[in-house]
């Protein structure tokens, strides 16, 4: 677990699954393409824009902040 | 100034020029292109991804968080 990408995806599922939400209502939620998002969560991870960021923190319902705090 | 984006890059500028940097500077300490440091820090920046946000931060000696506070 090394690369700052694949840490966020696991981090994004953490907080995904907390919230009992599956990959399609997150993707939803946040107006991100479904595929992409499960890309994100998977095991070669592209690396998200800050733009994909913000809609991911609205989605959850959190800031980007919280959404990339403990990554790095 | 409403777009992430913009708002990042105005930021990003900021901490840049408070440490005294110049965009060559930075873009060579951030292992990043020149120009696209420039594209980040203008009128219509691209948006940045997480893996050249790391490298941005590294740049200026700060955290990924630092980086982001107070831009959303």
């Amino acid at each position: 677990m090394d690369n700052i990408n694949l840490k966020f995806g696991k981090k994004l599922r953490q907080l995904r699954t907390e919230r009992n939400m599956t990959q399609e209502e997150l993707a939803e939620k946040s107006g991100i393409d479904y595929k992409y998002l499960q890309k994100l969560e998977g095991q070669s991870p592209s690396s998200p824009t800050l733009s994909t960021l913000e809609k991911l923190a609205v989605g959850l319902d959190i800031t980007i902040i919280q959404l990339l705090s403990d990554i790095q």
